[in-house]
């Protein structure tokens, strides 16, 4: 028999639905002492919340986060709200024991990001962010190839995020739809939203990033703000892109937009080693390219890895062969790994931890385009 | 408040799994009247019942099919057993009353499928076939675009689903999960598995099929047999070819094989028209090609459209734009049609009356074969 | 130092113009001891041949094919004439003592096509006929592949070549510029001008083909005729399907036609062995896709190989890996093979008589097409 | 009648086989005033002059490129040796009166192309550097595309070029092969071989960069020096990244790089404009993806559009569409309209003032990555 684990869930946007169908699909394909149980969901419009209940069966409503943070059947919170509420939520709810699951990036800033990492380390409570691309299967595949040694010394790390939903200089900025343009409330653009996936995959594939040299670029200066109604500076980067070197000596190249117009969400890294180079993009995210310089000669060339096997990570748990899974599943493998670790006792990554470091390059990017000089990442 | 609607599913297998997945997820994501409510899982294992049970939340068990079409508080029975199964089980569930969702393909044979449509069709309950593959976004929007006369005329529609894991002769034949090798189960090889979805979409996308010559082939000749334990004669065909007319003077040319080596799902068709092609391909259902004859001369290509946005069909139900979805989802969209069915009284296709055209086409194939010579296609 | 090779080109048209060509370039790049010397023109009009000549740098010109054939100072006759005229040319200038190079296809029909191989042997004249996707490397390096073995037994060979330029029913048939048009001149339609092609392919890369079945159609069924100025029944076939077996007891799926709505010249084959299979395209001629199920399980998948190192085929001969050559340097390869067979005394292929073989397959076709019914290729 | 136009090449190596190809066959193909004559190779070894002349039917040789230059039958002098060589070859040909065609990059560096570029403009000579990939009809075609306006303001230009063949430590340095592995005979190492044509086509496309910001590393910092025959220090980049801002406003991310693993010649490019975006991809030359996004929603996607009708730039000199031509070819048009250009009196571009605003990008680059700061890219 499974174990409930009761989850409290903070938002019903795009990231509460993406998490509760997780929480709701992962027994059914994964193994798993533990079954979390949709407790309660909580949104300042009760009217909201109890909609969003009453479609994922959650069992209870809460309109003020504290309180969900306060109850006793509660065990683990899940925060799905803006970035700037981040850390007061997660470091209440460390404080009162609970597991907390919280969406990236961490937060605002490095050194609110540390006194997140410190209090749950303190409080000892299960932690992890949801950088959920690790776990795309074809993703967490590069991630066994490399860790295998196929690839040899690494040379380049090449990533970049590009979408084209901003143009559009009438779309306005702020409120609950477009908090991601107001620099209020998210912190930064396409800095903390797009280039901290990268970022995050990177770390983890290749290891440290010591210093960066970026530039960022707002190509729309004013958009109406949608809380007061007036024309306002835009406080957000439109567009990022920076170098950097890798702590094993390869190069890095990163780049994330919202205006590279024909692309909705092309997340893409390539790895190029010595004997084998990775490419992987999220458009087609069940596919891996792979080159391996030792295959034969005449019949060397860039695999198209169909990532859909049942050795393949992840999706022996699914369907047959040729049967692709799609972006939603990455959520479902980050809850099944992290009710793994809760019964094994290792913990499933990224931890807080982990994603303050990711903090720290994000940090150390907008310092650099703001001073036009290299600027060494800071270690957490 | 919706309605429920109390489903039993009997078999327990890749398809049982599918379907309960969709049960499962459908109110989640699509606004409907009615909810399914798992109320029975039938498999002749109580064990593994009672594990599929506990795993999918279905509230009780059956090991006798007859058992579950007599409960009087079933309202739906979905039949995921093998080919050989279908006709007996959907006419008992007919004759109570019993809607039903019946795996493909819909029976043995032409016969069998017309006393199947007589029965349904007279006992005037609500029929689906699962030729799932109709609702992958992608496909659907490949019938809009044909409904809406983009192509013109309509000179070629070819279809191949090739597949290679039944290469290695030392595969047995028979038995639970191989039972799709032994003819007595599956009636035929991949002309009931496999051409039969390249024909259910053909129909619905490009209208009657009025002949066919064919050709089909067993590789390999002899497989040891779950059952018996003997090697035996293999009974099904590996591989089948056809060419043939269409009423609308287009050319068919559809190949299907269990042999090409490479190829897990490559479910592919391709539509020429006067003025404009349509491609798709199972191993990025995400993507439909599209080429227009109608743009202008120095940028006409063909298109790669990334089906994911909110106007593509069914995707503004699911995440944000570039965001893929996959496999199952196919299964979920079928489910929510056939509810929307349920409250619209216009009943989802397609119907048992329409997968019986289905089943005409493939008798006509394996006469042709037999026969090396052209048949005309019975129209039901 | 080369000794001079005294080539007579009969025709200036499409294949005039690439054969000439590659007369021109084969010693730049080919260490060979035979150089081709344009040596006369011959167009029945003389201003063309003129113009021709002083573009090309013919020495000479004439304006009746019979006295090039009697000219002592030409030692090679190269037809680049329509169909129809490909017999009387080929075995006047065989009974000379020319060496002869003929496009494709070798005749109107197999009986035409046996008195032309008859005549060149006799003669003993060093004999080719001009199918020269042979030599596009990514299709010599699959020949390569296949003759080490690679691909195990042979379950399925499929090649489509599908084009779309005779759509619009306005277009006229006949004359100088649409002969292809006409069946009096061309003799069938895409199956000897396109089909003839994927046979010829099919039977050096996957030998003899034993029996097929064939559907034709003509889609326009009358169009203005050039040459009289009338509309006229179009006699030619617009499109060809035929399924076959050949004699390893693989599958044969193949097509062509000139109504594939956004295809010009979409050449395409695929074989499925036992170990692995390969596909080509000649629309990205450059590139061969090959998989090999030998290859490690989780990085299995189909390689796209850029076929321009120095150790494939031919490649080694023009530039530096990652240039790739286009559709003009088949023929190069085709003139440098066949002079290098004079010198070896081993010569060249495909000869006459193995063109009338695939000759054997298209009157196979043709016949089997208009009876509705299997017919046995005969074997030359 | 054409006239004649005497070229006397200086260098035999794989630029000189390109360029000589490139005036062997232009007036094949193309309807021109001027022909190129091959009257003179030059070269320091009197027999690989002599075998170079044999085969590529050169009239006459020389030794040293003095007499060449002197030489009074000379219209035109070609420069294909090293990048140390350009300058005094150029400028001595100029006070001769000759025209000149120099291969890229310009010179060793800014001042020295100024120089070159002061020199033939107050001769008044004819020059050309052979930035050949303009030439390529898809770039040709995205150039058309701008100007055409379709894109609207620009975002983003993104370029590439990666090649893997210096990965192996043992490949020495210097000498006739391998000259562009050592700085003092090529200058620098990818920024001047690869970044040079980036940035050709960059300016030629989006117009003047600002400013840039660049890193470049050397990841085998010892090698075997051939003329020297000892391990010395490796003077050149291995790679290089940088990022800037161009004139428009646009952001600007390039890198090259001879340590990509699996790519040979992976030359790439996109913009990203307001209402539509632009690929391209050296190892599918033949090929521009397009994405505008003024088509239709629901149809809308990224067009691959083969650069092989009539009617794309150079296309229609060439065969039929859907034949492909490749990397040759982009000499041969460069050719074309040099010749165009000295008939109309539009010369062609780029011009050696053009090239050495590449040249400037270039040394702007070499000095942000050995000082880690922005640096004002200089207007020539």
């Amino acid at each position: 028999m499974t174990k409930p684990l009761n989850v409290g869930t903070i938002g019903y946007g795009f990231m509460g639905k993406a998490h509760s169908n997780a929480y709701a699909k992962v027994n059914h394909f994964f193994d798993l002492q533990y079954r979390p149980i949709l407790k309660a969901i909580c949104a300042r419009s009760a009217d909201k919340a109890k909609a969003f209940a009453e479609n994922w069966g959650y069992e209870s409503i809460e309109i003020d986060w504290r309180k969900l943070v306060e109850r006793k059947d509660i065990d683990l919170i899940d925060i799905c709200t803006p970035n700037n509420t981040h850390a007061e939520i997660a470091i209440a709810a460390a404080k009162t024991g609970k597991m907390i699951l919280c969406e990236k990036p961490l937060a605002m800033n490095g050194p609110e990001g540390l006194r997140m990492v410190e209090t749950v380390e303190k409080a000892k409570v299960p932690n992890m962010v949801w950088y959920n691309y690790r776990r795309v299967p074809a993703v967490t595949l590069a991630k066994q190839l490399i860790d295998e040694g196929r690839l040899g010394r690494i040379f380049h790390y090449r990533a970049k995020f590009l979408q084209d939903w901003t143009i559009n200089p009438e779309l306005p900025q702020g409120g609950t739809a477009l908090w991601r343009l107001d620099a209020a409330t998210a912190g930064s653009g396409v800095t903390g939203d797009l280039l901290a996936h990268c970022i995050d995959t990177a770390l983890w594939l290749n290891g440290r990033l010591d210093s960066v040299n970026a530039m960022t670029e707002t190509f729309v200066k004013e958009r109406k703000h949608n809380l007061t109604g007036k024309v306002e500076k835009v406080g957000i980067d439109d567009a990022a892109i920076f170098m950097g070197r890798f702590h094993n000596g390869s190069l890095a190249s990163f780049e994330s937009t919202r205006y590279a117009r024909g692309h909705k969400a092309l997340y893409t890294f390539e790895i190029n080693g010595e004997h084998a180079s990775i490419f992987w993009d999220l458009h087609d995210l069940h596919r891996l390219q792979y080159f391996d310089h030792r295959d034969q000669g005449i019949v060397r060339g860039w695999r198209s890895i169909h990532v859909t096997d049942g050795d393949h990570p992840y999706m022996g748990n699914w369907w047959v062969p040729g049967l692709q899974i799609g972006y939603e599943h990455s959520f479902v493998h980050q809850v099944a790994d992290f009710l793994k670790g809760l019964e094994t006792g290792k913990p499933a990554m990224p931890d807080f931890r982990d994603a303050y470091r990711t903090q720290l390059v994000l940090d150390a990017i907008l310092d650099s385009a703001k001073n036009g000089r290299w600027v060494q990442v800071g270690q957490g």
